[in-house]
């Protein structure tokens, strides 16, 4: 982290004109509902399907968010406040993307963006996205087709932005070069919540060997329409289709470190930069077991976390509860507008966090909630978490890095 | 198990009169329900609390079964097949249960009853049950107050009936000594259904060094009115007050065996027998870690169960597939009414099973559901289980332990 | 109504084999399930698309009852009585239904079949059901494209079997005539459930002016994927597109009775027959006004009917609860084996019925129930009727339905 | 309505210290979230039971509210945008409410009080506070006790503000009179959504003759622990005790007129005003017809209402939307600063609004939605209207009578 820049002397940008692509999506209508908010970034363009375009994106989009989309950058319920406080500085904006001519998903249609962050269903993010970056557009996706690019970073804003030092390789091993287009991807939801307390206790007391992780998740991470009714109501099933395996290698990509390649160079024979999953260093490999549910529950994954250190003797719950607590991320420090203020409430009271009452926080859902930090017979710690899968677990997150990426400059 | 005793030769014995205490409970409900259909056991008396006595049942119960009170004994929807079939021999009982004047809870008014099914609540089954055993009266309980009683089994019929063998013990240890009288307690629902596979795969493949288990468990399991629906309407409550202490350690009681006692014996300096926790002759010690947390479903717990066997290579997925398919309790082998035909039924299908579409499964709640066999990169193996709470994890266990004791001749 | 045929006499047909359309949708599991108990009804063929054809039953469904697949025939769980009773007579039968090789839906395919029903999608059943009908093969549809035709009764099997006397004027007017072949419907499952009370009210009091009737409609009447679970989960939607227009002329159909066309004939220059829309013989007009909402329930529609009686004073509540109590329909006292025992089961309780324990009734949902009768202070009498969606609301009607003609001989 | 203060000259009161009764409950915690961030009243004093008197607030109560205890007073998620500007100015009072004192509910504990609210349960409510008033104490309640009395207005601030125009009278029949004490109440959550729509139609088309409502109650309604999940969850329940009634008798009032009364006089001779109950100045008899439901909602009531004019022919729907969009109450025009910036939200989709998305809408629950306005075939409009049961159907009601009481100089 760099010392130099500290919240209190951070310059806000200008003004930032970003673009979403997949906009009438689910993910799509969170990226348009935290960006019409925001202090730095304006929408300037809105992307989607054939069907939408030329239309009007009131016309367009089926909006399924709790503000309504004419209440847009009101500074109404739902924003924090970070937001609320620059949210008169944006008056001009009132209903800006409501309004806006819905695109087609292509870079010409872009330029004028200096990023774009990106929606689209897994089944066309992968060309467009490409597309994009050859474009030379800096892209920010919440898709899973580039997170096991060896050259893109797969970053968890709080916990991984140095990842972001990846970028440069990715830019030079493109052809030709580029000098502005990267992309960088976001985790999936369910692996977002659990790795944040991962990584406070890491920085804490070290090495992790062994993760055991039972997810409830909620409707919302499966989209619009997603999950239909006769499959969920007043029921569990315990299946996500391909979720267990992302959890079991993403976290080993975002905990790892990146480390210089054993084989291969670049063209002036120096070593690439590789992620090294978690395994560098003489470290223990780390080992996860991840099951998965979908639970009768619309926003917030709770997952039922166990884990196993290296180091003998573990700590104990109340020190763990102590470095969860006192966790500040790198974003946190550096004045991410997003950040939330607090990256991990720890819960006292024996039944929190639950989905209902706590999947907010006091941050929006940027942070996330841990409870019932307690021993684990069989390992050494169990605790619930609690996250809101449609904002850190999705568009919060690629905003964040978002933001993290103008503050230090690699978006320009 | 007797290997005298085939399905096939078993004579059903004459009729039983059997009384049911708590009967206005949820728990007492089910009872009724099954009893009402059931080939050997006649309802002949009902005890409930001093608001409720001297009153028809069918005006002082809150009825909440999906059964109509009026349609007991009818045959209906929701019944196992084997009851159905005697269920003409039972057409004098019909609406029985309805008609009964409810009694106190006292052995006085249950003289005439040759077992006693016990649905009480905690907070006077002490007492209550202690009585009827003190007046002779064979007593089979659902509650927890005796469960942890050194010389009161906790059976899981599925699993241990062996453990009627503590009985003679327990009747000559009581001041004056029994004859008939004795309590049988049957486990807590979540520890019921899970422990079914857990003694399968221990018949099979020896023993379970550790088990982490996290459980989604039904608002019934809580009785009524028991959750309020503010608390778990779309939501999921992490916490359920007492739950994960008793799966740890009834697990150690059901799958432990009976040793002698090293140091108490009897006033014939015989040893004490007593249980071993699961941690006799040898064997590596069982190591359990539960958390437990109550989601939006009706009926039915769903348990995420991983396990590391003691014996190295430990089984692949298919064997311990294969070995739940098989697994024949002895209550089936010995002709249980109330047995399932089929003790674990083991789905292909990735997403099953689920509380909805397979809670009733072929067993009528009888037997469990496991699905997911995989393995687990921490422990050995993990799966899923699904089991009725209501019916094999409440009242269907004590009817099968009192059908066990009829057959075997302890209870007379 | 044949007083000549009476339950205890009538004889029971031979097998009939029948045929399912759009098999392996929502409504066809449901024929399947209700089929392979039939003491009638044998399954001869199934249909579906042509991602289906070709492939065994069990591969090409995405079984979602909660009797297994597996178990069907074997008399399980959610069979009424009248069919167990004769389950062992189709022991031979078990497991058809998923063995069979699905047929594309061509009347060439199901040519053996005596009659055929269909649980097609609106989409296509236009031009399939046509072309069955064409090729002389009995028709019953749960699909709605038929209902509005002049020719085609629409037939409510515990209201008005009666209409089916149009269909040998459906026969003649066909080019070329036909000898067999019909189209039969059954109404939308919203207006199956409140029609019952309103034909058992005018039975008794006369007709009824005016009908006000608010639908609180489960999730399983939209079929399957059908309603998305974040439509639906914690909420009420006000809106089921065409819902209320169907409730509002199927019933003037429904209710109404067939008479001579005033400007139609024949070839003959005989009038045609028509339906009167309950507005013949100079009876007042009947206004019907329905609003119709999803609520997050799985199967049950509850419905809140308001009326207006001609008959000046109207019954009072009491005289209304009796009326409705002893209403037996022709389909009962003819001795249809589906019909229910009792066609409307009325409560007194204040708080009944409820969809999750009452759906089922005690007759596997062929009847419906009727609670809360009291006056209202606009119209003259409010009650909420529940019946079925999945049952009488759809298969269970079409298949009484077959067992009407069949007993009437039209189905031969 | 006073055209002399508009709402740009209203000069914000001076602090009003204010007290809460029945603070731990349901409806209070609701008082106290609402209140810490109100511009003018300042919490000075919280009541409750004897069980938590004497301990901190935060520790007595059962916090349910998915703004943290905590975070209350910071202008977070959740408060509406009038509030919100004022935040700044609170600061001294953060969590000030969490760190109270809680007292008992006697006159003498609440003396530096300006005025109460009551969040008391029914069956304590009347003697508190018939004492609280004879102590000379305004008093807001939002129990039922009172509402039928005749001389205490029960007033929708939407409504009918005009009756607080009895409180003179109030006051002086109290015995000794009182020069500052008297309740007020709000209605039933049912009745405050529904009779706000009632009133614009009033307004604009003159009398309604007759209203036939269907509501679908949200479970928050029956505060908690209130409904248990075993009765709502994927079910409704057609049936809540007493309320049909209240819908019924409320609706006569709050609508209704204050006349002076035939044969009551005062000590002076002068005639007594009395409530008309709707039947005043020779306008037809309002009759109401309501169905009430509970549904597996957690916030907001949903209402089908159906309504006939007196006049002759009926406003078109077009014409229903338009007055209902535009209706102003006067609570709105005077400034009361929780008053919504608009009364009702008329929706134009078809399927809206829905609780789960609507039920804040842009004004945090204080004003209400329409949708759906159509045709009746029976009666003249059909429509629904969605209201916060938590916000104006309680609380909110509460404050914003207060608000309007201090605006007009009645409580001083």
């Amino acid at each position: 982290m760099s010392s130099k820049i500290t919240p209190n002397t951070v310059s806000p940008p200008k003004k930032v004109r970003v673009g979403v692509l997949g906009a009438t999506g689910t993910v799509g209508q969170r990226f348009i509902t935290l960006l019409s908010e925001h202090p730095w970034f304006i929408i300037e363009a809105l992307g989607a399907s054939e069907r939408s375009k030329g239309r009007k994106y009131r016309e367009a989009v089926k909006w399924k968010q709790t503000i309504p989309l004419g209440g847009l950058g009101l500074g109404g319920v739902g924003t924090s406040e970070t937001e609320k406080i620059s949210s008169s500085d944006l008056r001009s904006d009132e209903g800006r993307a409501a309004d806006l001519i819905v695109k087609g998903c292509t870079p010409e249609e872009f330029k004028t963006c200096q990023l774009v962050f990106s929606g689209l269903d897994a089944d066309v993010a992968g060309d467009i996205e490409y597309a994009f970056r050859a474009a030379n557009i800096p892209l920010f996706s919440n898709a899973k087709n580039y997170r096991r690019d060896p050259h893109v970073p797969l970053i968890v804003p709080l916990v991984n932005p140095s990842h972001f030092s990846i970028i440069p390789q990715q830019q030079s091993l493109h052809s030709p070069p580029l000098s502005k287009g990267f992309i960088v991807t976001n985790a999936n939801c369910s692996t977002t919540g659990y790795v944040i307390p991962l990584a406070a206790l890491e920085k804490a007391f070290g090495p992790i060997e062994s993760v055991l992780v039972t997810t409830m998740q909620a409707i919302s991470g499966a989209g619009y329409p997603g999950v239909p009714s006769l499959d969920i109501l007043g029921n569990v099933v315990p299946y996500i289709g391909g979720e267990e395996e992302k959890i079991e290698w993403e976290t080993l990509k975002i905990l790892g470190g990146i480390t210089d390649s054993e084989n291969e160079t670049d063209k002036n024979g120096a070593p690439l930069k590789t992620f090294d999953m978690h395994q560098a260093g003489g470290r223990p490999a780390l080992r996860v077991s991840a099951s998965c549910n979908r639970v009768p529950v619309v926003d917030g994954h709770m997952e039922c976390v166990s884990l196993r250190f290296h180091r003998r003797p573990p700590p104990s719950p109340q020190q763990v509860r102590e470095a969860l607590s006192v966790f500040t991320p790198e974003i946190q420090s550096l004045g991410c507008p997003s950040s939330p203020r607090k990256a991990i409430e720890v819960f006292e009271e024996p039944d929190r966090p639950q989905p209902r009452l706590d999947v907010k926080g006091t941050h929006n859902g940027a942070g996330v909630s841990v409870g019932r930090v307690r021993q684990c017979q069989v390992l050494d710690i169990k605790f619930v978490v609690l996250s809101d899968n449609v904002s850190i677990g999705a568009a919060t997150s690629s905003i964040i890095n978002a933001e993290y990426a103008v503050l230090k400059g690699i978006v320009s």
